[in-house]
């Protein structure tokens, strides 16, 4: 009762010391047994019987505290859920007579009513109150604008294939299965092992292509349905293609985010907001994933409804004005140090999160605030609430800070909301690759009076030294030019989605 | 001033007239001074003058029914509505940074406002007054649901190709301008000829696929950007295509209605109902068209929202207990008869339709009406709204009976609303594949008692008979067997979508 509960790592010394007394104990009972010796040979077995029971023992409490007990209540409490929830009609597998599709859900008559309270706050919460600018973009899109977004090349999840079968799996999700089985299921586990396993759980999502590769061979994961080996992991392109048109040649995608749609509008819609930053301008609709091999019922689909802001503001001045309003805040925040540590969320105060700079700034930390008030509003458990900040190599491609509000289900710690400050990535991509400069000017109070350096080729100098190769070296010092604007274009492109 | 305005044949056969008078004075002309004539040349030039005066007034007449000068002022006034609802922001062409997609266009703020409170009207109107059961299914929609509803083998438009560029064009749209452009610009057309062309136009949606290919030749009709021949007319499917999961062997559509959502998901709402009917369900979503060549700005679109609702009545009884509430609504209607006799659209009283039979029932009469009402309660004109039948050939693969909801805009009469007795094919069709029976039961308020001959085989007797061929014999009558039950399981299928 008094003190504290030993750590799981004690626990696993523990056993292990009790099962090596154990074994050391066998065999001690074998060599007397062996010797044909009488004497002791009753008294040394009820010796080990009581190890044994005392090795029991350890086990139990080891057991108790990696909650392999919890989680099967958990996951049966999550069945019991999910059974009320589909005999409602709250959601129904898609095509269930047809037996269903994984990963796609349709909601009946109480969830289409939940759904549409959730989004009805949703926009008066965002939309209405900040006067955001709101749009409706289609759901197939052009190769050319998610190339440019990067998705083409880049929204990718590693993959790994049964070799014999060909049967698909995620590549992460196969070696957090082992981590998580070996820590709750096996007890013999030395602490310096399950330290291990943890700490590749804790940096899953940043791990490369190819540490994921050789962590799988190193551990010998195989598939988990067959046992027959895996490839290496590939990237898989997570979006639906199709092919717009009749002839066949246009290639598309269902949009996987419904941000590309307010980016390639920036222009008209900074002139409608009267060519004013900072404005948002917001979108709800249909997104597209085709997740490899989804699981997790209504958590991971392949296509859900997204409700998007992007923010649009002056790179060279993040505050917001509405910030005090959120600053007094306190919730649990857990930033990359904590988490590369192996601490846990801590309580924190908003303003203290800006002020230290652990959140980049005022504008970020504003909308955590408001998505914090938006969830906590919806009825989420402050303490099953906290917001994770991204590791280096999980952050989507085109994101320079994001935190994500996540919340603890029966499924674990889960991701509910992305914020990210995305930069003017999007922006910049979109003016290059069509042509269209998507970017905003800034009126200074006072005129500035600013000198450039400007270098003009002297054709007449260039002739004499280069003589018949002037016309190469004229052409190479406009390409350096042009770079030169390209890089002048970037800095004056004045627009930060957020 | 006085007496009706002569009617487009007269004008016709009057400009033909004189311009055969011309023709004729002409040929005189010619002969009298190849005849090296002098006297009377004067004379027949100025009469020729004064006929070919006739005949151009003649044709000013003619020129101003057939109302091509109107033509223009519409496109007119359409480019100037058109021009201010893009500048405000109402609709974008989507994607326009990167010169846009045929048939897809974004919803500005304004938009998005004028959109959500159409939607938010309708569900009021349809789903809440009514107590209909809503859903919200995936768009992404497996093969074997579209290859039981018929979608992927006959949701198809006739497409011709320029047999030189292999540009597509759909083959009723080319017909159809070609007769309305020789209707509108060609003055010389014989009485005959027009009225032919307008036939063309009022069966149009009729035509079969040998009948469209036959009239393209007919009229030597080519490819209008280049002048080349065209090929033969051949279905194109109008559903986007992709591949679900990550092995690629998966095919998926995305959904062209949101009908089939609802029809798969009807054993759990007839439950959920209480296991009575009526009833409806509802769905508001995205559908999706890959049309071959889409014009007319917002009005044939590859994406759009669909708001469709499934009323599934008892086939033995279409009564509907609040058809009184519609039944003294008077609206112009133009029934298949008109539409063949070439009248125009009449006044009508809403329950003489349906008693006179050309509207099939009254459950179908109680959605004519309400689709009028909601339609002039968003502020349609009257005037410019009617109720139009489908042809026979014209019809959905699925349809009984078909009525389109159309408004008279820039672009002529436009479908804005269908209302289809679908009878049972979908929940058939479903029932069948899936082999999940998609069935309503009746309680008859007295039992009922069915004398009901079985023929059973006498294995003893068909042995004797037919000796080593018994068992092939017995398998013969236990196919016809079960093809009877099929027939009889059609027959209980007691449902009937609207």
């Amino acid at each position: 009762m008094a003190g504290a509960a030993p750590s799981e790592e004690a626990l696993r010394r523990a056993l292990a010391e009790r099962q090596a007394a154990v074994d050391a104990q066998a065999e001690a009972v074998r060599s007397l047994k062996a010797s044909g010796a009488k004497v002791g040979v009753d008294a040394a077995v009820e010796a080990l019987k009581a190890l044994k029971i005392e090795a029991g023992a350890a086990a139990r409490r080891l057991q108790a505290a990696v909650g392999s007990g919890g989680g099967a209540a958990r996951e049966e409490m999550r069945q019991a859920v999910g059974n009320t929830l589909e005999r409602k009609l709250f959601y129904i597998p898609s095509f269930k007579i047809y037996r269903g599709v994984a990963g796609l859900y349709d909601y009946g008559p109480p969830g289409c009513a939940v759904k549409s309270n959730v989004l009805a706050f949703w926009r008066q919460h965002f939309v209405l109150e900040e006067n955001m600018l709101e749009v409706d973009c289609p759901c197939v899109t052009p190769e050319v604008v998610l190339k440019a977004s990067g998705h083409v090349d880049k929204f990718t999840d590693l993959m790994v294939k049964d070799e014999k079968t060909g049967t698909c799996y995620r590549a992460d999700h196969l070696l957090k299965d082992f981590c998580k089985d070996k820590l709750e299921k096996d007890l013999t586990l030395s602490p310096e092992t399950a330290a291990e396993f943890k700490r590749v759980l804790a940096v899953l999502d940043d791990l490369s292509r190819e540490e994921l590769g050789a962590k799988i061979k190193e551990y010998g994961i195989v598939a988990p349905d067959t046992k027959n080996p895996l490839s290496a992991p590939y990237p898989f392109n997570l979006m639906f293609q199709t092919s717009i048109g009749p002839t066949g040649l246009s290639v598309g995608y269902m949009r996987p985010e419904t941000a590309q749609g307010i980016f390639v509008n920036f222009k008209d819609l900074y002139y409608y907001n009267g060519q004013k930053l900072p404005f948002a301008a917001a979108q709800i609709g249909q997104a597209f994933r085709n997740e490899i091999s989804p699981r997790q019922g209504l958590l991971r689909v392949r296509e859900f409804t997204l409700a998007e802001i992007e923010h649009f503001v002056d790179p060279e001045d993040k505050s917001h004005p509405k910030f005090v309003d959120v600053a007094d805040l306190e919730f649990l925040m857990f930033p990359r140090e904590l988490q590369l540590s192996g601490e846990p969320a801590k309580l924190t105060k908003l303003a203290e999160a800006v002020s230290k700079g652990t959140v980049n700034n005022e504008t970020l930390g504003y909308f955590i605030g408001r998505v914090y008030l938006f969830l906590t509003r919806l009825g989420i458990d402050k303490s099953r609430l906290r917001f994770r900040q991204h590791l280096p190599n999980e952050m989507a491609h085109y994101a320079a800070d994001c935190w994500d509000a996540e919340i603890e289900c029966s499924y674990g710690w889960t991701e509910c909301v992305g914020i990210a400050d995305r930069s003017a990535y999007d922006l910049k991509a979109h003016s290059e690759k069509s042509g269209v400069p998507l970017v905003a000017h800034e009126k200074f109070s006072k005129p500035r009076e600013v000198e450039k350096l400007v270098i003009v080729p002297s054709k007449k100098d260039l002739g004499l030294a280069f003589k018949g190769n002037q016309k190469m070296v004229v052409e190479a010092l406009e390409v350096t030019h042009l770079v030169l604007c390209l890089q002048f274009l970037r800095q004056v492109l004045s627009c930060l989605p957020k």
